[in-house]
């Protein structure tokens, strides 16, 4: 929000003073409701990814919602959300071998999921888990990150052949994240790219269901949760992104501007009337350096929000952005009229380009109505 | 490093676990030790610039050179240092008017110098400073991020003129970062950006001495610092990044790759001799979005050194770069040879594009000897 008039200048109804990570409870309270009735509605598990908040606090907003069971992706923030009595986690992320002494440790006190990929890790931790833990194979969809090809049948049997007799290891099923749908760049893109991932991951659970009758599939990276209606056989979802949105979700249509739930508040230090820019206190400390193409055709780190109507509405300036960002500056370019209007001291309101990135740098969160999130310590 | 015989693996001699901020203390000394003679050498004060590290106990290494004025970039990190014993700082950020409590406080207890760059900042703190301070006027010597063009003396005179019968206000000089450096390709191009800069500061300076006999010239980023060798009639500089050095100080040759004082080491996680890939446990939350365009033509979060060598040499891996990254996974590539050694559980050494980004992710360091570094709390 900008503030134009003398007297309201430099007192933000929340004191905010610096570069800081500002929270809409409600529109978060909404994003979860809205994706655990998703996940009721066909009949999966929802087991929401918390690395995009890492906020115990956070945590019970879903827990109103009914969530039981969570997804996160280190063992750093599974013992600390089980230290806030999570007792059911998946560790999305191919097993770090090197941390088995706080996996041991979790295993023994909660119901843990582990992901592997490769062999080498799953005769690991045949040899060096201590207490059961559920095991999914990840399964590479099409984003090409991790996991293994969901045609390499061959190679999925050489992993199955090790859990049999093992009395840690319980297979769970297939996981996969598909994390090709975030560069889609439409609705109709995402669908299609979330429907060949479905597909594939539905031949595996039939393939193998004579043979592991309980196996599940987990799929749901945030876009496909938000934009697609075809789940068939899916067991679960794992969405994390969609507590908050941000520019990138909102570029590829899977949300509208009334669901971006966070923002980053950032002053106004310097204004270039010669050159339509303004320089902000919030930098890549506080953005990180995510960017994307803008509809300008130019390199965008965050788009502004215009200050806000009479009607509340919050609306993203077409003419501002985000041009650049060193480690604490910002730059906002735009329009001469809008940057004319702004001095140093006005706070605007920021939308992150992945609010993941922007969360994580924050040492805690402020909420609309003056509430401090605390987090993760790192 | 890695480990490739059975016997090494999984245990790192530091007990590294996880994504690690790693310095070596030794090369710190070293590096600071040479600036501090460096400045000596020249006649300017040695005022290092503390974002980089933002770290109390690095700080210490610092006052073993003789340092006693620092740089910080903002009123957080100034109280945090001052709360560390730090007398005599310099917030080398356009002043932030929302945050006048935290200014006022400082400015009470220590030797605080602030930067304005327009009238309206500097009216502002006309009227609320309430203890005297050294203020900096920014100039922009080419970078365009933020000051007042070295060419605008008009603007710099109505500045000026506010300083005279202002009890709080004490005029301490031009300030300037040349920020321009940074993008360098070449040594000699560091040097013709920096002179250029230089020579702008001087006709300041001299232009400004009849009426202002005490004025300052403050110059200094670490790529002029680290390679330059003109500085008449500077009188301070203010290098931060030159601790740690990173890839990009390394690419334009400011420094070689012994001076790299700081790396993030990473775990193994997954390995795909299909496409020449490991995926690491290290991701944009450890090494920043960052990124270079490497020697091989290719985008680069990030260079991998290679084994440490029989003689102890540090040496980047001319065919392993960071080719991605996402929010927790780093994906290496490079060519089979190097891939196919590599297992989960090893731990690789990534020299980070940025290490202020880096550095500023890490929530503690830990140096190569095996002791924890604090900093600055989010």
């Amino acid at each position: 929000m900008t503030y134009t008039s003398k007297k309201e200048r430099f007192q933000h109804p929340l004191n905010i003073t610096k570069p800081t990570f500002l929270v809409d409870k409600q529109i978060c309270l909404n994003n979860i409701e809205k994706m655990a009735r998703k996940a009721e509605a066909h009949q999966m598990r929802f087991r929401p990814h918390f690395k995009t908040h890492q906020s115990a606090d956070v945590g019970e907003w879903f827990r109103g919602a009914g969530v039981t069971a969570i997804t996160v992706s280190s063992v750093s923030m599974a013992s600390y959300f089980a230290g806030h009595g999570w007792d059911d986690i998946t560790i999305a992320f191919p097993v770090n071998l090197l941390e088995m002494e706080g996996i041991n440790r979790l295993a023994a006190s909660i119901q843990l999921n582990l992901l592997v990929e490769n062999e080498f890790s799953l005769d690991f931790l045949c040899e060096k888990l201590t207490s059961p833990a559920g095991i999914f194979i990840e399964i590479d969809t099409g984003y090409h990150r991790t996991g293994i090809d969901a045609i390499k049948t061959a190679r999925i049997d050489l992993l199955l052949k090790r859990f049999r007799g093992n009395k840690m290891l319980r297979f769970k099923g297939f996981l996969s994240h598909t994390g090709q749908t975030y560069s889609a760049v439409s609705r109709e893109m995402i669908v299609s790219r979330h429907t060949d991932a479905l597909m594939k991951m539905r031949s595996l659970k039939e393939y193998y269901r004579p043979l592991w009758p309980e196996l599940e599939i987990s799929l749901g990276d945030t876009p496909a949760c938000s934009v697609c209606d075809n789940w068939t056989d899916a067991d679960e979802i794992r969405p994390g992104n969609f507590i908050f949105y941000d520019l990138m979700q909102w570029q590829s249509g899977s949300c509208s501007m009334e669901d971006i739930a966070a923002t980053v508040v950032c002053p106004v230090v310097s204004k270039f009337i010669g050159r339509n820019e303004v320089a902000i206190y919030g930098g890549a400390v506080h953005l990180s350096k995510e960017f994307l193409i803008g509809q300008n055709g130019k390199k965008s780190y965050g788009a502004v929000i215009s200050p806000v109507t009479e009607k509340g509405e919050k609306v993203i300036s077409s003419t501002l952005w985000v041009a650049g960002l060193s480690q604490e500056h910002g730059i906002i370019r735009g329009e001469f009229e809008e940057i004319r209007r702004m001095q140093p001291g006005d706070l605007l309101e920021i939308v992150p380009v992945h609010s993941c990135l922007a969360a994580d740098l924050a040492g805690y969160f402020l909420t609309t109505t003056g509430e401090t999130i605390h987090k993760i310590v790192k």
